[in-house]
This record gives C-alpha cells, sequence and structure tokens, in this order.
C-alpha cells in the first residue's frame, strides 16, 4: 500500500536527491529495498539519526520511495518499499546512483570499456531525468542520472 | 596478492575516509568487494571517472582497499579485494559506513531499538578509530565509525 502521510524535511527534494544542473559527476544515492517501511524508519531515523528529506509513490510501479539523509546535497540513502514486496526478495543493496552532467557521454564510454549494459539512456518517468542502468565488471548495478538541463 | 602501485590523489585520506573529528553524523561510504582490481579501477575510475583517493593493505587479513570518489569529502566508494577471493563470494555491496560522533552512545541505541549486533564498538585495527557493525531491519549491514577523538 502507498504511504503519503510521512513528515518530510524539505519541499523541493528533487534538485537535491538528482544533483540536478551539477557540473560535476557526483555519487548521488545507494538504494535499499526494504520490507517494512516503518521498522526501517525507525532504524535510521530514529536509530541512526538521519533526516526524512522527501519521498514520492510510482503508482504505476507499486513502490514508495524514501530519501535520507544526514544533510541536504550529501550522499542519500534511498529505500524503495515495494507494496507486494516479500523479504525472501530481498537480496542486498538494489543499486547505487551516480550523476554525470552528459549521460550519453557517460553511458557510451561505460559500453566501450566493456560495461553489460541494463537499460540504455531514456526518460523512464515523465518530469524525471534521463537515466540508465549498466553493470559494474562484478555486476553491481549502478544507475546513471543526467544531472545537466 | 597486495597490490601498493596505485597512484593516489592525496597523501593523507584517512581524514575524509574516516570522517575524522566530524561532529555531525555522515555517511562516509559503501564497500563493494571486487575480483579483480584492474578491471574495476577501468570501470570507476576511466568509466566512471572517480578519482582514487587512497588505499591500504591490511596483511593480516589480506585483503586491499581502494577508496574512490568524485570530491574529496563526499561520499566514498571503496573497493574491497581479498587475495584469495573468487567471483562466487561475491554477492551484493558488503555493508556501508556511518560516521558517528559518539560510537558507543550510537551503538546503544540502535541496540535498544532490536537491531541485531555483528560487532560490539572495539577497535579493530591499530591506529584506527572504534568501529562496530549492526544490521538494519532487513539485514543490511551497517559500519558504525567513530569520528570524534
Amino acid at each position: 500500500m502507498p504511504r503519503k502521510n510521512f513528515q518530510c524535511e524539505i519541499d523541493d527534494y528533487k534538485s537535491w536527491v538528482l544533483g540536478l544542473n551539477a557540473r560535476q559527476p557526483k555519487f548521488l544515492h545507494m538504494t535499499l529495498r526494504i520490507s517494512d517501511i516503518d521498522v526501517s524508519l525507525r532504524f535510521y531515523l530514529d536509530g541512526l539519526g538521519m533526516r526524512l528529506l522527501g519521498h514520492f509513490d510510482v503508482e504505476e510501479r507499486c513502490v514508495t520511495a524514501l530519501f535520507l539523509g544526514f544533510e541536504i546535497g550529501g550522499t542519500a540513502i534511498e529505500l524503495t518499499h515495494h507494496w507486494d514486496d516479500s523479504p525472501s526478495r530481498l537480496c542486498g543493496p538494489d543499486y547505487f546512483a551516480i550523476g554525470v552532467p552528459d549521460i550519453h557521454e557517460a553511458f557510451a564510454r561505460l559500453e566501450a570499456l566493456g560495461a553489460e549494459v541494463i537499460v540504455r539512456p531514456q526518460q523512464v518517468l515523465v518530469g524525471w531525468p534521463c537515466v540508465a542502468f549498466v553493470k559494474d565488471p562484478d555486476g553491481y548495478k549502478v544507475e546513471l542520472i543526467q544531472t545537466r538541463n
């Protein structure tokens, strides 16, 4: 079930979590798939002292994403909760995201280096920047996010 | 086999990767276990454009750790290469590290919240700060690093 009643620290967190208009590449966030939002927020907010800086639901994918951090502008931890998820589907952090000024250039460079392609550069969600997914040499998933408009 | 001939950007990276003397909690690094250093550096340095900011070998544990980042002070990616490693032992990012000013206080708070304890606060390596390991509610490993002297 989607959840929309979280208390967030900032209204417009998009520029932060997506590194919008960053001129240099940036380690934007690490994404963890979680099974229970309330339980995880108790750990990360009450336990570790992080702040809930933003969240959104993607209805068509039945997923809630919550962005946590210690400071605005720093690398975030994104918790993703799939509404139909079960703990058995969890297996390590899902991926991590790198913001790049020119996604087509970065993607081409990685592909030329032999990186396995998961998703070619494309706008996956309306209103969000162009993204791509590749695998690092050990199979870790890396999301590229276009940061320059 | 240990490797000591990497070209690093800064001599004293310890204060950066460990967040020494940070007064606020900080997302210090995410650790990925890798199988081939040269192949991974090609991906992260030549491909993604990260910089190799520091590295060290832990002889008694037969592991090389390399710290990569886009900027000094930002969250790092730590690549760990176990000299006897095999690709089959890799299964997702290993853990991520949060710097905390008072590790005993943070650890006690997390334990009181029911977090599973892996390693209680202790100085694992001589000359390095006190660390602890707990699991988040989904089993993700979180390293706590004492940042205040």
